[in-house]
C-alpha cells in the first residue's frame, strides 16, 4: 500500500503533550498528495488552469485509537477504493511501528474552484487512479 | 443552542481560495472549549493538577457541504448528544447565515494525560454537562 | 491604539506547554486584518479583482517576551508607523493583562498576486491609512 | 552547511496562493529540530525529565524575499553562530533551487517549561552545538 513517512515536530504537538487531532488531518492530506503526485500528478498546475480546479474533502470518518507524540516517526498510509467521475473514496491509516495510531475513510471531491463546483476528474489521472485499485 | 463565532483569517484558507479542510476541526474544538468554559470550566487547571487530565478526542465523522472563505464570519455550535462516565459524544454545526457548512459528530473522551488512559469526568464537570441534555 | 482579544486555544499551544512561536504570527496577522477591516476594507475583495492583489509580509522583528498559555485571553495591538506607496511599517504588541509578552515590528508590501510584483497600495485604502499614523 | 529538505502542501499555503507568512518559521524549528537530532539528540526526552526543559524562541528577525507556492520543494538550512551557557544564535535559510526565499536569525534559550525560567543548556548537548560552531 502507498505510504509516506511523516515525523511529528513541535507544531504538532498540544499542551497536553499529544499531536492536536486536527493535525492528523494535514498528514492524512499530504499521504493523499504523494498518492497522486507518485503518478506524476502535481496538483499546483492545476491551479494554473484558466478553470482552476482542486480536489475537495466532502467528508472524513476519522478513529483516534492512541496519540502520537512528540518526534514520532509516523507512516501515513493511502488506498484509493472506488473512483466515480467526479469523486473517490480513500482508506487511510497511520502506524508508529506495529501500533495502529488513526484510521480514517475520506471521501474527496473534484472541484471548480472558481465556481465551487464539482467536475468530472481528468480523464488522465482518472485512468491511473483506477489502476492503483 | 451553544454557539460561537467564528471569522476566517488568511491562515485559516489555502491556495485553492477555501478554507482548508482540517482547519475546520480548530473552530470545532474552540467551539467545545467555550462550551465547557461556559460552564465555568477552564482545561488549563487541568494540566496543573499532580495527574493533568484533558479531553481527547475519540472519533469524528465530518460533513463538508460547503466551503467557507476568506473574511467570513461563521457560527460554530456545540451540542451534548450522550455523557458516560468517561466519554461524551458531541453533535456540532458551521454555519454561515442561513448556509449549513459543516455538520459533525464528535466523540471526547477523558483522558489521564500522563498515562494516555481513560478516566471517569470529574463529577462536577458531569453534573453541569448533563444538565445541557 | 488599535487592538483585538485573542483567546488561546489547545491548537495554539504546543508539547512546552506554551504557545507555539509561530501562532503569535497569525495572531498578528488577525490584528492587522481587523487593523485595515475597521477602515472600511474587505481583504477578500481584493482576491476577486482581475488582477487580485494582497499584503504580503516582508519582513518580521519579534521579540517573545514571555509565554502565552491556554485559556490565557491576550490583547493584540496594532499601530501604523510608515506608509509608502507600495510597502507599511506597523508595530505590534501582545499583552496578558499588564505583562507585554511579544513586540514585532512588522513590514508589509502590497503585491500583485498573480505576477507576485509589488504595486502601489490602492488610493482609497492608503488615505485611510496615513489617518491612523 | 546542514539543511533539511521541506515540500509545500495545502496547509502551508493560503488564499493568496503562495506560503502562510508564519508557516515558514514551522519549517524553520524543523531544520533546528533535526539539527539537535543529528547531534543524537532528542528533545522528546526532556519532557520526560522531572524538571522538563526545551529550548524556547526569544527572537525572531525575518526577511521574506521571495514567496514558496504549492508543491515546492524547498532546503531549510540551520548553522549556529554563537552559543552562550543559556541561549543560541541561529542563522537559517530557505532556498528553491539557486533562489533564497526567505533568511532569518533566530535566538533561542534552554527554558525550565515548569517554572518558564532560563537554564543553561546540558553540557553534553552544549559541547556537541560547540563542536557545529
Amino acid at each position: 500500500m502507498f505510504a509516506i513517512p511523516v515525523r511529528i515536530y513541535y507544531e504538532d504537538t498540544d499542551a497536553g503533550g499529544i499531536v492536536y487531532y486536527a493535525n492528523y488531518l494535514r498528514f492524512l492530506e499530504r499521504a493523499r498528495t504523494e498518492f497522486v503526485r507518485n503518478l506524476g500528478y502535481e496538483q499546483s498546475q492545476d491551479l494554473l488552469q484558466q478553470d482552476p480546479f482542486g480536489f475537495a474533502v466532502k467528508h472524513v470518518d476519522i478513529d483516534y485509537k492512541s496519540p502520537a507524540q512528540l518526534d514520532d516517526l509516523l507512516k501515513v498510509t493511502c488506498q484509493a477504493k472506488e473512483i466515480s467521475g467526479a469523486s473517490m473514496d480513500i482508506f487511510q491509516q497511520i502506524w508508529r511501528g506495529e501500533t495502529l495510531l488513526v484510521e480514517a475513510n475520506v471521501k474527496v471531491v473534484c472541484l471548480n474552484l472558481n465556481k465551487k463546483r464539482p467536475i468530472r476528474i481528468p480523464q488522465k489521472l482518472l485512468e491511473k487512479l483506477k489502476e492503483t485499485l
